[in-house]
């Protein structure tokens, strides 16, 4: 089986280690579980900062230091050939735009870092803010690369 | 939605941010989700070991650093209730052999704790000792715990 060329690992500076994937389906799996895990984790600071679960400094340290490590992971599953081989959300301008993708991405990311380093700094209006930008990257990248229906 | 007792989070003294859950469903998808990462990831420090890609220091290093970040997650999604939900393959041993299950689930995690001490030392042959160790560490408790196939 062809190894599947990781253009977004290339292409994306900060991630640490690329993952390699025998198929396209474990390119898909790869990447919808490290989004899984980010968004849960994410899941756990933003309802601190919305006042659903108490501002717990030490919590949302430990939480933005994991999503801070899994906002380095998805991309290395998008390489080409990956948008088909299980349902999944991926647009095909995810492999048409890879510039403005990649550089969603690095958005994303960066707001990462600041939401940790809010996190660390245990305010929780820092925090708060943090969390709305963090959201807000996530979002930019959702209404232009995700779908609303799983597609095979 | 009632929250989900986290008896597995507790239990583990190094889960150190235990997720929440809204739904069965949520907990498995997250479990399995850290696992998909878990894996990849110590595959691509096994395929080092075991001679199929060319051995880097630096890249299993980074590698073994994700392992460890992920061996502390998945736990917290085995609360009760957790056993149906979505297509998996836990045993209904992992709720009433629980300490079993911990146990397995903390020496699991105690030689990802070597295999990155042995990957960050550089020696090839340091961390083909710690990937088998590890590798044992997962069938020992797949053994007991993982059912060969998927149900409800």
């Amino acid at each position: 089986m062809k190894r599947l060329l990781l253009v977004s690992a290339i292409a994306l500076a900060s991630v640490p280690a690329a993952a390699q994937f025998q198929k396209p389906e474990d390119a898909i799996k790869y990447r919808q579980s490290a989004f899984t895990v980010m968004a849960n984790h994410f899941g756990r600071v933003a309802a601190m900062a919305q006042g659903r679960v108490p501002f717990d400094a030490k919590v949302a340290a430990d939480n933005t230091a994991i999503v801070m490590t899994m906002s380095k992971l998805p991309y290395a599953g998008f390489g080409d050939g990956t948008d088909k081989g299980l349902p999944n959300r991926a647009k095909p301008e995810i492999w048409k735009e890879q510039a403005k993708f990649n550089d969603l991405a690095s958005k994303m990311q960066a707001e990462v870092v600041k939401l940790d380093a809010a996190a660390k700094s245990g305010s929780l209006d820092a925090l708060k803010a943090a969390v709305g930008a963090t959201g807000g990257s996530c979002k930019a990248c959702h209404d232009d690369f995700r779908a609303e229906k799983y597609s095979n």
